[in-house]
């Protein structure tokens, strides 16, 4: 199940630009939620923007032990963030007239952190199983972490598609390691399905099943 | 204040076996929680029992350096809670009977993750004191979170008896080991009373001291 | 860009005192947090201050993999987060008259703790950039854990300044290190160029500027 030479690392030029892609889908998303749900200010828009881009990251390298963060080593990775940042606080009117850029920005950087998540997992030596976990902790958490910080229910606890393509794209990448298909294949595969199902979940309202006698009322505080 | 030898660590089949009970627990907690109270569908419900279940622990984990996490390398772990979470989501209907058993659910997590806490902190070294702490942690850790994602402020924090009866439960396991007592007398001696208190406390609606003066408005914003 | 031997190190007498006192400071914000906003008892609102007090420091060390952080080796702290949260208690009335109390004990939390945590990544070996952003994160983090924790959209998002200052306070340390300054030196500039900057902009309620097109209504969930 180790995939070293032939998973997308985030190290080597294709894993580091997926990573950075994710990052600045990210920002403008969370930059975007500040805008429009939270209204706040430059300062507030720019840092919700960062830390929606890089939570999950350093959620996953926390998990792996991987510290300090690479966010806190690679520069790339914090211009990124805060680039996205200011884009999105300059611009937020122009990306308005695309009514769902803010979901989409959303699914790309769920599906960009799925793959690079799992991709780095394995790296690290984690076993695919794992990897397939830490991908999806990865990809939905520095939308959790912003969604707690602006007082929603986050979007992973909710109904749409969320966790569910998140885990996909991650297993794509760990099935093509472990057949030694080419990294930028699986990682490609695994994004592309992943953002899929995603947006047809957004599209069709898709939601998974509710429980047996439902919630009635709220009976505990 | 070592224990080796006598402290229940979570790699013996005992201690694993109260660390895999509470994890149990806290997954069927978490995901009537998520049922009752948050209205979630099947992925959320499961979700939201996973991060209460295994919450804890990683917070107790990634304090230690102890990473990745042992959810992220041993799946018995990662299958009870997903199990937990599953049993909740189908029969929350037939455990809607026990109408109070969303509070003992609680409270066994409380107790036995007080108790595996502590042993784990003894066992990497830690003070006594220090375990005493990080048992708490542990215990209180996977609630906490669980209650910031529903949006609740969490039950640590408010009135009824939590985090003293984790303190005690925790300090339980210390001196026994710093007594040289058998390591299953110290875990079952600590878990019990945690629970003893924690539910004493709920019965009887116990609560601690408030401050002189009280709080009269919300004068901050 | 090293600074050893020139930086406040948090090991050295002076850094130490300056890393109890932000502790202390925000013992006593977070308590009274408790008290006056979320209207907790005696054990959340010690709970409160020492998760307040102690937050910043625990999310620095984690990010930089000094794990167990220093907060459950060193019982200085505990006992100066917990002496703080117990004060507030029982002073609470007495505090009130000093109206802006809050308020500044936050903003001194904030100065102290982006030099010392500035100083700690320094005194690790990380870049000047990198140094700059962790005293920032250190400043914010414990505020940020306890808005979320009672349920406020966290300072650092809203308008006052907030970050700004915290990352002005780390920027005059690591100049200052770069500059071969002794060490008692910057870390008062750095704190009181924050201090400073963050009453101002309490004071007169300065806030950044806003996004071109401004929020109007809530489009998003």
């Amino acid at each position: 199940m180790s995939a070293a030479g032939t998973s997308v690392n985030t190290t080597s030029p294709l894993g580091l630009a997926l990573d950075l892609a994710g990052t600045f889908a990210f920002a403008l998303n969370g930059a975007l939620t500040a805008v429009r749900v939270a209204r706040l200010d430059i300062v507030g828009v720019v840092t919700l923007g960062m830390i929606t881009a890089l939570g999950g990251g350093i959620v996953r390298d926390v998990l792996l032990g991987a510290l300090p963060p690479s966010t806190f080593l690679d520069w790339r990775y914090l211009l990124t963030a805060a680039g996205g940042g200011l884009i999105a606080f300059a611009l937020n009117r122009q990306l308005d007239r695309l009514a769902i850029s803010i979901t989409v920005f959303d699914a790309l950087g769920l599906a960009l952190f799925a793959v690079t998540g799992a991709a780095k997992a394995l790296d690290l030596g984690l076993g695919g199983g794992q990897a397939v976990l830490l991908g999806a902790v990865t990809a939905v958490g520095g939308g959790t972490i912003r969604d707690v910080l602006v007082r929603r229910v986050p979007t992973v606890l909710q109904s749409e598609l969320y966790a569910i393509p998140a885990l996909a794209g991650a297993t794509v990448v760990v099935v093509a390691a472990a057949l030694d298909l080419p990294g930028l294949l699986g990682a490609l595969l695994g994004a592309g399905l992943c953002l899929l199902i995603r947006l047809v979940g957004v599209g069709l309202r898709i939601d998974a099943p509710r429980p047996p006698g439902g919630p009635e009322h709220d009976r505990e505080r």
